[in-house]
C-alpha cells in the first residue's frame, strides 16, 4: 500500500467554489486534483493499492481509496467535482467517522494532525521535501505514507507535528517540483526499484 | 535543450471546443495540456530550456518555447485556452512558417512527419514507449527530442516515420504511464543523473 497525504493550505472547506476557476478562487484545488490523478492513474488502469488524503485547510480530509474508487477521470475538473460533492456532505462528518460521499471517496473531519495520528500506524511516514535526502540513495520503504505540501511550504506547526511521526525526509530530485509531479516521480521511484540503474 | 513532441490523435483542429469538456468533446486536450504543464513547471519557476510541440490530429502543431513563454498557468483550462487561441490564427499559418499566437506559443501547419523533419536535426530523437529499453540503463542523450503519444498508441504510419528518425526507444519505468506523467519522470531522469543511484 502506498499512501499520499497532501496538505491544501488554501483549499475550500465548503462546496461553494467554481469548477471554472480551480487555480484561482477555488484555492488551488487544481493542484490537489492533479495529485489525485498522479497518484491513481496508469495509462489504462487505476493503481488499486493506493490511498490519497487531501487535507483541506486543516479542517477536513477527503480520502480516495484505489481499491473501491469509481468515477475518477483524469481531468482536473471532474476530480474537483468529487471534492465538491464530498464537501456537500460535511454536516454528516461527525467526530472522526468517515462519510463515503462517492464510491471510494470519503470525507472525515480531520485536520493534518488528526489525519497523521490516524494513518501513521499503517506504515512509514516519509516527508517529501526538496531539502530531503536523495530518494535514490534510500531503499524504498514498505507501506510508505508520503506527506507533501501544496504550492506552499509546510508551516512551522505542520513541520513540528510531522517531525514526531516522520521516519525520514526525502527529495525525489534536485529540482523543486509541484506536488503532483513529485507524486508521479515517487511512484516511478518505487516502480523502478530493480528496473533501472540511473 | 529538452524537447517533447506529443501526438494528439483526437485533438481539435479548429477553436470550436469547450473549455468545460476537455476530456470529452475536446478530443482529450486535457492530456495535451497536462503534458505542457509537466514539461515546463518547476515548483516556482518555468524550465526555460524546454520546447513542447503538440501535434493536433496530424494537421497543425502548437509549439511552446520556455525561453519566451508567458501567460502559462498550471491548470489545464488556461493552457487549453492558449491552444484554442493558437487555432484561431490557423488561417495565418501558411506553408511551414510558424505564427506566434501568444508570447512563446506558435502555430505551424505541420503534421507529425513535417514536424519530425523540422526538429530532428536539433538533437537526438528518442521515442518514449512502455516497450522501450529501460531509460535508467542508458546515459541521458544530449539535446533529446522525446516523442510521445497521447492516450492512444502510435499508429503504424507514425511508427514507420519515427523509425527513420529515432535514435532509440526508451521506457521510463515498468508501468505504462500517461504522457504527462512520462514527461515528468523523463525530466527527473535527466535532472537526477548523478543525483541518485536508485
Amino acid at each position: 500500500m502506498r499512501q499520499f497525504v497532501v496538505i491544501g493550505h488554501d483549499a475550500p472547506t465548503t462546496p461553494e467554489f467554481s469548477l471554472d476557476d480551480l487555480a484561482g478562487g477555488a484555492g488551488r484545488v487544481d493542484v490537489l486534483c492533479r495529485c489525485v490523478t498522479s497518484a491513481f492513474f496508469l495509462s489504462h488502469a487505476i493503481r488499486a493499492d493506493v490511498r490519497v488524503h487531501l487535507v483541506l485547510a486543516d479542517e477536513y480530509t477527503v480520502s480516495f481509496d484505489g481499491n473501491t474508487l469509481r468515477r475518477l477521470n483524469p481531468d482536473e475538473r471532474s476530480t474537483a467535482a468529487l471534492v465538491r460533492n464530498a464537501l456537500e456532505e460535511r454536516e454528516e462528518a461527525i467526530g472522526q467517522i468517515p462519510v463515503e460521499t462517492s464510491p471510494g471517496v470519503s470525507l472525515t473531519r480531520h485536520g493534518f494532525g488528526g489525519l497523521l495520528d490516524s494513518v501513521s500506524g499503517e506504515g512509514a511516514v516519509v516527508q517529501l521535501h526538496e531539502d530531503g535526502e536523495p530518494a535514490g540513495d534510500v531503499a524504498p520503504p514498505n507501506d510508505p505514507i508520503f506527506v507533501l505540501s501544496d504550492h506552499r511550504d509546510f508551516t512551522a506547526a505542520e513541520q513540528e507535528r510531522l517531525d514526531t511521526h516522520a521516519d525520514r525526509r526525502l527529495a525525489v530530485g534536485p529540482e523543486p517540483l509541484h506536488a503532483d509531479h513529485a507524486i508521479t516521480v515517487t511512484h516511478n521511484y518505487l516502480d523502478t526499484a530493480g528496473f533501472t540503474r540511473y
